[in-house]
């Protein structure tokens, strides 16, 4: 069959804001088997919406368990999402052309925006449903920054109040992070802190502790658990309706797409939590779950943190002090500690139950990489495409540039569209560290593996 | 007369690559009366395109001298161009309400590119002159680095070297502006150093010198100098030529106005050299020049090197060791060291003879500013409009927002368009000193102003 002949694409495509999507998608309308329950942390009965009230807001203990297809976008949201939305999507003449590959790759340009990446999307939504419901102060914990900087800011755009649990060595080591979240008015705390009872024991425990994402996470519920009357927690990625709010991504990247006659034969994003990664690919699945078009997705993960190639599908807790829901995913363990990889985003123990789930039933591929591989990755992404990636997205490069250089030996002129979640500006010791040479490959030794999998609940997937 | 009804104009306006504009505009075609010559550094006659081709290449030495109205963009510029360009236009819908005014404030995003400013639209036309000329490396200075950091990924997507003396201070304090330098293969070393006769010198004089940009300009020459098979000089504001490149700026800015159907009656920059200033207004003042249109230009400088407010107009060089010409401009003279302003891309001692002519003939307005304003604007803007602003754009915030205060009191509803040249990433510890309360407004003492014209040559301006 002659290729078809396309029309001349440029370096980048736009949608005016009228086209904004006006709804989210949640893949679990559409997913082929249902995915299993969260279970309540005591009494492991399924979770309701009045379980997640006591941590949540309602709005999104609801979006948290409905299987709706769509769910409308309010307009108090679409109007902040036009501030730093629609964004890009870029093809990326220049890389192809530094590989030499037949493969036509685009990528999801999400980190025109001072947090630095796509976590602005979750962010200002779940913001706003906080804020409908009548909270006044929000909580949340950081590790690389990310997340803990999109919420300061939509807090902000908000008029809501923002405090976030840094994780200490995160809070010692990027205090730019730390000032960004405070240029926009978030209270920003070291954790291990001695605000909360977690915090407390963690210092009793360990006083000169440098902090984990779970115990930060433990930190903010109790913060919210104890103000009832003014806070609620928000969770920056894992939970359904993060990865729902995420979708605005593929649902921009589809229309885009469209104008330019143009369909992913594989959707590659990095997977920490999993947030970035679903939320470009949903939208594409969701055409493969529904129409049986072909499309793959394919995550990638850090081998210093391989939660979906090297753990083990279970029930697991979210937080160190089991403060969540016992969530079905794929799990290192939440006593896991991942090595200390440059991608700080991508060092969670577990995966979003939608992924997992997906990934148990084949329906997304992972494949698990080295720093110094994603590294040379950046660099060579970097000084093509004059885009500076974050570590974690860096993940997501490789993985492109992974699938363009097997269409350089086959031939095929596949089309490869990947998320660039996050900028690099905050990230100059980890490229530091690469040019310097002293970069470690991480992968984890059976040991270690075996000993966060001794944290997981031995409660069965049913 | 009714106020013309508006149509809905989006958050960001773009341009498709095919409207990207095929020529850079050059007000010297349009200027009422001429510019003054550059003077030769020791014989004091007027310079030759053969007299600049001992530091730049031919082809820019030429950009220099002509009075060309339009100057062709190649082909191969306007390729990299496309990898950043063009540029969106945005509304400032955010900003305009948390001000309260009837003035409708646009501004032009210049930082979506690792550089973090508008310096690579220069960056990249000068490295594929130099490259055309047949030189294979480049050498310059830097300060807050945003220029090194442009002239070091142009160089990269050329496979040109670079060398960039970048003043010790920065060198010290800015150790992540360094590595993206380097992550974009730039050589970068502090000045003074010990490889040119001026570095030597400087530090034999003050061994414990940290630098400054006048002292980098001549090391960055001097190499260019004794490597003249090689090597030629890149310089990244005051000059003709850079002015020139950037009126991309200004010339995209006038086709995304007209898409919705505006026009500026005021057009604002920061001035530092004035390049980012002077590549916004060049194009709508020549609509004035030409054709008479009502349009102000208005630049913005700090109260601590407040060139074009309390500066001479004279004959000065533009770097410590005599190797520039003689340019005619408002001087603090080119011994003056400004005190330690955030902005350190405004902390030069003369401004761009283009500029200085315009301003001399009433043409162009300026106005200084105290730098604890300035971070009060560069806060507001970022809460509102959720971009982090450069302190040294922070300056045309300011300005913008003083505008539109105006506006307010009188019920004016102006068209304000301002050049937000650059990021904020790499400039946190300013954000720090101001979050913190102790940031201070620097104003000039008249002792300090007085050494500093001490050092302006006593050749008139005929």
């Amino acid at each position: 069959m002659p290729t078809k002949l396309k029309k001349s694409v440029p370096h980048r495509t736009y949608l005016d804001e009228s086209e904004l999507p006006r709804d989210w998608y949640n893949i679990q309308a559409d997913l082929p088997t249902p995915m299993p329950p969260f279970l309540h942390p005591t009494t492991h009965a399924p979770v309701t919406v009045d379980d997640l009230c006591g941590i949540f807001a309602r709005p999104i203990a609801e979006q948290e368990l409905t299987k709706e297809r769509f769910i409308e976008i309010p307009d108090e949201v679409r109007a902040l999402y036009k501030t730093f939305r629609p964004s890009p999507l870029h093809r990326a003449y220049n890389l192809e052309k530094a590989i030499g590959t037949p493969a036509r790759i685009y990528y999801k340009f999400e980190s025109n925006n001072p947090s630095g990446s796509h976590k602005l999307n979750s962010a200002v939504a779940q913001v706003h449903f906080n804020k409908a419901a009548g909270v006044r102060r929000i909580t949340t914990e950081t590790g690389g920054g990310q997340w803990g900087s999109a919420l300061a800011i939509a807090s902000k755009m908000a008029g809501l109040d923002c405090t976030v649990y840094m994780v200490k060595v995160s809070y010692e080591q990027k205090p730019y992070r730390r000032i960004l979240m405070e240029t926009y008015g978030g209270q920003v705390v070291a954790s291990p802190s001695n605000t909360t009872e977690a915090g407390r024991k963690m210092l009793a425990a360990h006083p000169d502790s440098l902090g984990s994402l779970g115990g930060a996470i433990s930190e903010a519920v109790e913060d919210a658990l104890t103000h009832p009357e003014t806070t609620r927690y928000a969770l920056g990625s894992v939970l359904n309706h993060v990865l729902l709010h995420q979708t605005i991504i593929g649902l921009e990247a589809k229309k885009q797409m469209e104008k330019i006659d143009e369909y992913p034969d594989v959707v590659i994003g990095c997977c920490g939590g999993g947030s970035n990664f679903s939320g470009l690919a949903h939208p594409f699945l969701m055409d493969r779950l529904r129409e049986g078009r072909q499309v793959r997705a394919v995550t990638i993960e850090p081998m210093a943190c391989p939660s979906l190639t090297r753990g083990k599908y279970a029930y697991d807790f979210g937080d160190l002090s089991h403060f969540t829901p016992l969530m079905p995913m794929y799990t290192l363990g939440h006593m896991f500690e991942p090595p200390g990889i440059h991608a700080g985003g991508l060092r969670y123990h577990g995966v979003a139950p939608i992924l997992a789930h997906l990934f148990h039933e084949g329906i997304v591929e992972c494949e698990a990489v080295f720093q110094r591989d994603v590294f040379d990755a950046a660099v060579l992404f970097a000084q093509n495409e004059v885009i500076l990636p974050a570590p974690e997205s860096a993940h997501a490069i490789l993985g492109a540039i992974n699938e363009a250089k097997r269409c350089a030996q086959t031939g095929e002129e596949k089309v490869i569209l990947f998320s660039l979640s996050g900028c690099g500006y905050f990230d100059m010791s980890a490229y530091k560290s690469y040019l310097s040479g002293d970069m470690k490959n991480y992968a984890i030794t059976d040991e270690l593996l075996a000993s966060g999998l001794n944290s997981v609940s031995d409660i069965p997937i049913s």
